[in-house]
């Protein structure tokens, strides 16, 4: 320990090689890092794609598929809409795209729609996109494991009986990779990413080229489907409820604008460029996989993923090939959780930090990382899955309202804003954390493109709300309103908390006049004279109180105390109904009742100790419920002075 | 509250009319019941059978299918052997009635396995007796709850799927009377075991008389009876293994030795003759329920019981008579379960006053009951049924290898107790709790009966646990003796305990000579200010502590405190990993190695008390934190400073 003085104080410094303890917690996240060790290190395109791509890219695994769970219901005839509206989702995909590239431009230091909304339109926004987002991330835990447990169960269906088994053991799994702490830098992502991408357009390839030459048949012993064909006529309120599952596409499309940071100079740029790829290989697999979906016959299904089918057709069977895409599959999806295990985490101390949420979510743990984040996130998506079984036709209703919330609320921060730009200046510049605003020539066109991706998204949502209301998105349009109001209240605590504690118009005129301190005695041994030791260097008015059950016991204490006692007072509460906390609450509070305003109490309770963990377990917490009972009441104390057996 | 004062000492008594609060656990279990109120009334014969008889008599309910589905193994042909084997097992209970009726008039104080073993063979063998009830108890709720749910779900099968589901709510239910407390005088206990008993004999004679005049015919559509019929040889094994499983109806014999206090005077007498006349119906209705099961080929199943099949067939359907033996049956099984929830706290109370379970099962909850022992009960039997998915038949080799360790025991007890009588001066008499001891004429006859009872039961535990090993006794085998040794452990803790706290050769030598103060500051603000006021209210030797994770927030302590600290010093632990415990308990490990022998650490922690109980959440419990690391450490102790906002 290193010690320094500073103006009159004294500082002091663990020696820099301090040994962290060996334990079990060490072994599974590893040793604990000092706050100076926080990395630093950029990437470069090729790596930002695949660090940040994984969310979006993965959602081709499933979008497809929600699509013709939809359309089923009006016969498999209906299954032929999946393409066009694949087009309309694809369309969609581009106009948020652009969209975001302005954002990213605009905010070098890194814009995700809780920063955006929170400059530009103000607080109830900004928590309105936090709650949206929040809730979304443990979806997208949620969803991807599910959909990546689907992938694994399509190749071996022997495993099927242990879906949730399975894919709460994989949350689990990247909880601890994620308390370990991921370098985002690292090379390891590209791997996956890039494997899942290349073996996806060979497929996509092989298969267009298949379709061709006429040599690509139809799903062979296709899965059952389990949907009950209604036969009903497909409306326009069928098309934009299957529109609205297939937009689960456009998750995980924001993740590059909330990391630009991350990014070697030019960040803007590079990520922008990174954001343009991302969603061009995106929109292409999506179309190619829709179209061979429908071409093949295609049949969504609980027991095997269209993705499954698709593979098989392709290559006409479960070989090395067919095995390679559902591994790849199921990977980008469980780096998708991933994703969500880095933004979720980094949000909640965000808005903790603004006072919106516990401030326990700012606290960096031993790996840094804001580890209370992850285990919430870990234990809200595996009650999800859970809670729906780990089926992801279920999970998907709830889905993505959040994202087209969030989408909307950013781009409207964004429109807003180069209003505001076009009106300043130009020459002048608005410096904020993380962004600078100014004049900029451009700023109409750039505030309609904006605009525009606000709108569509809006619509987005509105008919996401309304097509899927029933099967499940209500509990997300009643839960982000009353997430917003817990995060208010939580907000307006911590304001009145600061205000009451505030120094200013302080005067030191506390003074204590009276101490009075109570002994509690269970019975008169060596740990209570202890006790008694101890509340007499506290002050000369001692009084030592015994809870009387047994008569006959307090016989014997009152016995014992004339030898034991040093002449301290002693009162007996007569106990009728065998309670020991109580009858001393009551004592307390009648003579505190009668306390001048400037006496404190102090009660002592002597405490064993034992050696033993168990041992403590033998004895009556009574210390510990006193405090819970005498907490609340002003000026008084509760002091266990523990007797170490 | 009434003041007195005796001897100096203040006692205060509240008011006669407490008005106990008005909450949930008073609705459910009625209001706090004051220790004056502790009822004692006693009982007659017809009562005191109806009240003790219910956990023997509900046997029948099972004994019999358990037998066959041991023997059904060897094939239906084998189940002929069902009543010669019910036959040896009167025997068995005829012995051991007429043991434990000896036992009665020995300890009119209430004579259980425990208090005989322990007045008569020392601590060890009272602890295996003590052991083997508790376990026992258990076991009885969990069978005879598991076996009411059978009958249930034998006159309704759809509701075959909910068996655990409503096995867990009875012990629920049983759980809350018994925390209302059951007066055992009730006389509500006697209708349902009279029906009970009446239904049966009417059943049995009825079935005896169709029997004699040809017109009982066989068990129509006889359930399912999964067993695999190997057509193994009918081996001595396997009749004892059958055996084996039928002793599970001696369980309960013993329950009237243990409440013979509840009984009218001669309390002996009366208790004596109970116990004859239990023992009488209970043999007559096992054996008259083995018969007709073997000659309406009644088949051991899962599905629906013995006693099910054979009402079905002597009366011909399911009609009103069918029903009305099924309700009688299952409610006799539930009050079955109910005398395990009177014997199990009272013996874990016994256990606890004699030091050997923990001291909180002596202590007698607001209905005047032992309501720690009842939910214990109810927990352990719930998890039971849930395990063995409330299968009678799976719970069964379990069962009753405990009771005969007990039997065991007590009578060797009774037998070394007639061999001290013997052994007496003719007019001395030795005065023990509960019993006397003195010289008896016909000793040696009596010892021959407790005896004769003792080697008996022994030879049949040997042959359960030998037979019934592998189908689960091992369990029990390797259980009691493990609870023996935790049981000692506990005894060896409190002894140690009473040891280091004794006040003989206590010399009141205990001075506080230095008391240094030790202030946490989270920041400078009203609270932390008034900690230092009541800490320096402690002691002149105050330090104020500041961990420090963000130098920049440290700098503003430090500036402040230069303002509000009163001179007090300062010093700031630099806290590289972020940890705010760790540093501290490191501090004052290093001060308090270099204090002298007399010298006190106290460290003030102050915590912030919000008016809501969720704003609690949203700070750090530092306090309590370091309440379990520093606990352990002699010569510091804690104290939290609430202010409440």
């Amino acid at each position: 320990m290193k010690t320094e003085n500073i103006a009159g104080t004294t500082v002091l410094r663990p020696p820099v090689t301090v040994t962290p303890r060996k334990d079990l917690r060490n072994w599974l996240i590893g040793r604990p890092l000092s706050t100076a060790d926080a990395p630093h290190q950029t990437i470069g395109k090729a790596i930002g794609l695949a660090v940040f791509a994984s969310d979006a890219l993965s959602s081709t695994a499933y979008a497809t598929q929600e699509i013709m769970f939809i359309l089923a219901v009006a016969g498999t005839g209906a299954l032929g809409y999946t393409f066009p509206i694949a087009m309309a989702i694809v369309a969609l995909m581009a106009i948020v795209s652009i969209s975001y590239e302005q954002t990213i431009h605009a905010y070098p230091g890194g814009g995700g729609a809780y920063i955006v909304a929170r400059d530009n339109l103000g607080e109830l926004p900004a928590q309105a996109a936090g709650a949206a987002l929040l809730t979304d991330y443990v979806l997208t835990v949620a969803v991807s494991i599910s959909s990546g447990v689907a992938q694994i169960v399509s190749a071996f269906p022997t495993l099927a009986d242990y879906k949730v088994e399975i894919a709460v053991s994989l949350v689990a799994f990247v909880m601890l990779i994620n308390l370990r702490g991921v370098k985002e830098s690292g090379a390891a992502f590209a791997i996956p990413t890039y494997f899942f991408v290349v073996a996806m357009f060979i497929t996509v390839g092989v298969g267009l080229f298949r379709l061709a030459n006429g040599s690509l048949g139809i799903v062979a012993n296709p899965p059952e489907m389990m949907i009950e064909q209604l036969g009903v006529a497909v409306t326009p309120f069928l098309l934009l409820h299957a529109f609205s599952s297939g937009t689960a596409a456009l998750t995980g499309i924001e993740a590059i604008s909330n990391g630009i940071t991350a990014f070697k100079e030019p960040r803007s740029k590079n990520a922008g460029i990174t954001l343009i790829w991302m969603a061009s290989i995106l929109g292409t697999l999506f179309l190619g996989i829709s179209l061979i979906a429908g071409k093949i016959h295609a049949v969504p299904s609980e027991h095997e993923t269209v993705v499954s089918q698709i593979a098989r057709t392709i290559y006409g069977g479960q070989g090395f090939a067919y095995l390679a895409v559902i591994a790849g599959t199921a990977v980008i999806l469980i780096m998708a959780a991933n994703t969500a295990f880095a933004d979720f985490p980094r949000l909640g101390a965000l808005q903790a930090n603004d006072g919106f949420l516990p401030r326990q979510l700012t606290f960096r743990g031993s790996r840094l990382v804001y580890s209370r984040g992850i285990v919430v996130l870990a234990g809200l998506a595996s009650l999800l899955i859970v809670l729906f079984q780990a089926s992801v036709n279920r999970l998907i209703p709830l889905y993505a309202i959040g994202v087209f919330l969030s989408f909307t609320l950013s781009q409207s921060g964004m429109a807003r804003r180069w209003w505001k730009s076009g009106h300043l200046k130009p020459g002048l510049e608005i410096t904020e954390p993380g962004s600078i605003l100014k004049f900029d020539k451009s700023w109409k066109f750039k505030m309609v493109v904006n605009g525009f991706g606000a709108v569509c998204t809006f619509i987005v949502m509105i008919v996401f709300a309304i097509t899927k209301f029933q099967d499940g998105a209500w509990v997300i349009v009643f839960l982000i309103p009353s997430l917003i109001v817990i995060f208010i209240a939580i907000h307006r605590h911590y304001k009145n908390l600061a205000n009451t504690l505030s120094l200013s118009n302080y005067q030191s005129y506390q003074r204590i006049q009276r101490h009075r301190v109570i002994v509690l005695l269970g019975g008169v041994h060596r740990g209570s004279l202890k006790a008694l030791t101890y509340a007499r260097s506290l002050s000369s008015d001692v009084t030592a109180v015994h809870v009387s059950i047994d008569p006959v016991e307090s016989e014997k204490i009152r016995d014992k105390w004339s030898t034991f006692g040093e002449g301290v007072r002693l009162v007996i509460l007569e106990s009728p109904y065998r309670l020991l906390v109580e009858p001393v609450m009551e004592y307390i509070e009648n003579i505190s009742s009668t306390t001048q305003a400037h006496e404190m109490i102090t009660v002592v309770v002597p405490q064993f100790i034992t050696k033993q963990w168990w041992g403590n377990f033998l004895h009556n917490q009574t210390a510990l419920l006193l405090r819970f009972g005498l907490l609340f009441k002003p000026r008084v104390v509760i002091v266990e002075v523990p007797y170490q057996v």
